[in-house]
């Protein structure tokens, strides 16, 4: 298997180089270090502001990534673009809110094992845009922007493709005689007939749950050792926390959180590795690596589920917690180290990487990113002064600096599930009380006219374009 | 007035060091250190679990507290030994239970200043504790263990003392027309007739609170570089964030967490300073510094309160938001760096200073101190195992290892404020479930049990004194 993927990253970064639409220099500059950085985006499923020793979890011990935080930047006012999985990584990819990519939808919030649509094919990926500057790249891990054929990694700007298309928990598999708590509290990889992909090729189903953030783990170092001449894109998105739970077996019982501890733990154990081979290799000088999540916290799984800390609600909500999630940026040397409480997005992340590589952005679409690059690099002030949070197609919030308005609130899941539309918009200055419990909207009516204007304008310049996530199939799930 | 404490700080630790209790070997060891190290101990007051950002807050940024933190070790379930401020303060110089001293109360939760009571004369408070040992005691800052002259730290352990000897919000002196929220939310000094003290004289009244911090601060400088040749205890209590908020200057408007965050990062500022100072005269390597809080956050004063992070709601109560604190301690090249998950209490500290001073503990009375030494230096278990939560003279709740058990819940100051007295006591798996939200007590009776014989033990043994804080004069307040 780990052969096959070797193979392919070799005749892809041959069949690239061959193929550039713009010229990079690969010359090497005084230090060595390759002209235009490596990327790797590490993108864990359902973690919680909350859920990092860094982040202020008392049980869920995670030293690499406090390490990491502390010698790079850990941002607190981070977020996605969408509170559940497939816009949020739609956003991240396209540095566009989903809806512009017909990405989220009002009938279906992700896609499911017999959806038809996808991510399609005019927009321009992370990986697409990287690929243009010579970056051989790999995405490892949970995809879930489509898993027909032309939807995957492999036809979206990857070289390499090594992952479960869509969530762990889907292709729902309970035997008879196993009820539902059970098969989510004590699950096992057969409850789950999730197929693990190589490329286009299904090569295990049941994936072997016990082993997938392992083996993700070790398909990322492979990818890295074998790309050290390159400059590379490395996309890792761990299928967990996000329930079904599984450790590898020397992770299990670690942690005093229980599972839900061990997983992430598990996961911290292989950013640790994976910062350790930047280091065996050198690549860490040219390496700019970045920790984050999905969105927020599945609360109804109760110890399942991950904590958003001081925030409030979780995954589905355009509360806080639903939305705001821990993002730490590691490059030693480069990278000035501080908390950042400035605004940012994995919107931005797009353009970000763009600007390391020296690539113009896009010019034919509305683009939302931001370049964070002199908040990284230099401390200046974020150019991010906003941000729109959708649930589905819906505006449900925006903020404007640090003013936060609620046209609709509604929690997901739980037991007090409930929509309620404010005729009244609810305001919070989510600075000054980042827990949403004031609503201080009489106090500032000038700020809500603000922030209505804002989306007003931002509304006017959606276009429309076909749902993505509405078909489905009439099979299973 | 510094020339003054200087003066006193210097006579009396040339008296100290003719009436030796117990001979210490001054001499220093290979590294030209002194044998014994010194103990700064920096207390805030009403800082929350959540209120740094090490602890996982957005906007409050704490660089010198997280600094210290990834040096040393941040513990994550550390307490207090009372939810308000003189029972817990007396649990810290004590190393006993509060009710052990008779310096909590169901008459009055704290100490005002028409109360008539104090810290009796025959409890060892760590500073005559240290004294033993040889070391130079001195208090910055809050007292409130009683404010009758024999009550003051100077007739209680400590060589010197310059501070205020209750709350900030005592002594309050509104004037005709300002009302109870601006009084608050728009602080004067002169609205809280506040006296400063140094040693037992009366120096200032009002205390200009706004620049309280920084004077502390200057004090605990002066006192480091005055002593370096003596082992020396330093007992720093903030008076804030206690409300009502003030901030030096040139710390205002710094925070995006607005007045509270100011606070807070003023309090950083001089952690930073202190540190800086230590390591400028060497003592760096002599020195344990101890960060923690009196209380959790008072959330009745919305964003002029604190936050507990992901625990359970704050200042008065007995739920983990209330008696769960930031800790850090910080001894570089001595203690292990990392994050602590194991449990910890101020009721230790007197045990681990007496440990590091070579004193051994008080035989003639009950201890409530445990050695966290094999966790501060070689990363051992830690042997406490249990936590009583006492709210005046009550045990509300009780901890051993991983579970809580509640029989009595109480909020305080909030809207909701209400009491429960649980029929069926409440379980949680605080490690599991930090945030007590799942009641798991039907599904472990034996832990119940457990639990239940555990309390029956402990109030067995504890004998009733006089209530010290039962009695005021019909004065003001």
């Amino acid at each position: 298997m780990k052969t096959k993927l070797i193979a392919s990253v070799l005749i892809l970064s041959i069949a690239i180089s061959g193929c550039q639409t713009k010229s990079v220099d690969y010359s090497r500059d005084d230090e060595g270090s390759k002209s235009v950085p490596n990327v790797i985006i590490i993108f864990a499923d359902d973690l919680g502001y909350g859920d990092l020793s860094c982040y202020g979890h008392p049980t869920i011990i995670t030293p690499q990534l406090d390490k990491m935080a502390f010698e790079g930047q850990k941002w607190t006012n981070f977020y996605v673009a969408a509170s559940v999985c497939t816009p949020s990584r739609a956003g991240l990819l396209t540095g566009r809110y989903p809806l512009r990519s017909g990405m989220c939808s009002d009938k279906n919030r992700v896609l499911f094992p017999n959806s038809v649509g996808g991510i399609p094919e005019k927009e321009i990926t992370l990986a697409e845009q990287l690929k243009k500057g010579g970056y051989v790249t790999a995405a490892i891990g949970k995809w879930h922007l489509g898993h027909q054929k032309k939807f995957l990694p492999i036809n979206n700007g990857f070289d390499s493709y090594f992952g479960i298309p869509y969530s762990n928990d889907m292709d729902y598999n309970r035997p008879e005689g196993v009820s539902k708590h059970e098969t989510f509290w004590n699950a096992k990889p057969e409850y789950f007939n999730v197929p693990l992909l190589m490329n286009e090729d299904e090569i295990e189903r049941p994936a072997n749950q016990n082993t997938l953030t392992k083996r993700y783990n070790e398909a990322a170092i492979k990818f890295i050792k074998e790309n050290k001449e390159h400059p590379f894109f490395l996309y890792l998105a761990h299928s967990l926390p996000h329930v079904p739970l599984f450790a590898a077996e020397e992770h299990l019982g670690k942690s005093k959180r229980g599972l839900f501890g061990d997983v992430v733990q598990e996961i911290d154990y292989g950013v640790g590795q994976i910062i350790e081979t930047l280091k065996e290799t050198g690549l860490d000088k040219n390496t700019l690596v970045v920790f984050t999540s999905d969105n927020g916290p599945w609360l109804w799984y109760e110890d399942h589920g991950g904590s958003a800390g001081l925030l409030h609600d979780g995954k589905g909500t355009t509360w806080e917690g639903g939305m705001r999630v821990p993002a730490i940026f590691w490059w030693p040397g480069k990278i000035k180290p501080a908390v950042i409480d400035e605004m940012g997005s994995t919107l931005d992340l797009f353009n970000v990487c763009s600007k390391l590589a020296n690539l113009d952005l896009p010019e034919d679409r509305i683009m939302d990113g931001f370049d964070l690059c002199p908040v990284l690099f230099d401390l200046e002030q974020s150019p991010r002064k906003n941000m729109f949070y959708y649930r589905g197609t819906t505006i449900y919030a925006a903020r404007q600096g640090a003013y936060k308005l609620h046209y609709i609130t509604e929690t997901w899941y739980t037991k007090d599930d409930n929509k309620i539309i404010h005729e009244n918009p609810l305001l919070f200055n989510v600075e000054v009380d980042p827990s949403e419990k004031y609503n201080i909207a009489d106090q500032f009516p000038e700020v809500v006219k603000s922030i209505d204007n804002m989306v007003k304008q931002h509304k006017a310049e959606v276009i429309q374009v076909k749902d993505q996530l509405a078909e489905r199939t009439k099979d299973k799930q």
